[in-house]
């Protein structure tokens, strides 16, 4: 079952300046505020707590990460969503029957936690992605 | 203050099927859709809950809408953003006090929930809506 929209993950160029934005924007207090390198994306994360979700905010470690290639494909922008859930292993084989692939194996994200990608072309045009609740 | 993700919103060119698509990647069942046009946005929306949050499909009524206009330039994908809040006066107001500025006067969206919209230009070309909550 998927539980929770995880977190709103947006991709911009500069993270400081970016963040203060979206703490103008939110109220958000510096305090509440978690910043993360993810070397295995090769991103840095800041992440801004809403109630229960979060907005992830992804700055690229490179020109040839992801997050990188995005930017100067598509400029700043919604990058992709993830959805919670307490078993990714059985949502994933339940959406997989239904003929929604992950584009790749799982793997570890920010946290520490197990995320898994959607084809985007299976979920018009938009990037899902699955995240283990810990 | 902002207390939750309201909701992701994500423009599609046909509804039914766009929400077939999303029902196989959360599992959630067909009762708990709901389905409702917004005549002041020209928009047809399916509201996807997932907890406290929902993913919003968005469908044009006509090709001189909102929508319909963002699906011929930049096609299907995620739309915007929109942020839950008790009191959207106080925080449209906080918000712009720090230099982000509404792009149209309050207005009622789906749901008969008080909007407002911010400028893409102002958070990293993310379109972020504040929704009062009820």
């Amino acid at each position: 079952m998927i539980e929770n929209i995880d977190h709103i993950a947006i991709a911009v160029s500069d993270l400081e300046s970016a963040l203060e934005r979206f703490m103008a924007l939110t109220g958000i207090a510096p305090g509440n505020i978690r910043i993360e390198e993810v070397p295995s994306e090769k991103v840095r994360v800041a992440f801004i707590p809403l109630g229960g979700s979060k907005i992830e905010l992804l700055e690229p470690m490179g020109n040839d990460s992801p997050i990188g290639k995005f930017l100067q494909k598509r400029g700043e922008g919604l990058h992709h969503i993830a959805l919670e859930t307490a078993d990714i292993e059985a949502e994933t084989s339940r959406a997989a029957a239904e003929g929604l692939q992950p584009i790749s194996p799982p793997s570890t994200g920010a946290g520490n936690k197990k995320i898994v990608f959607f084809n985007p072309k299976d979920t018009n045009r938009v990037l899902v992605e699955f995240v283990q609740k810990l």
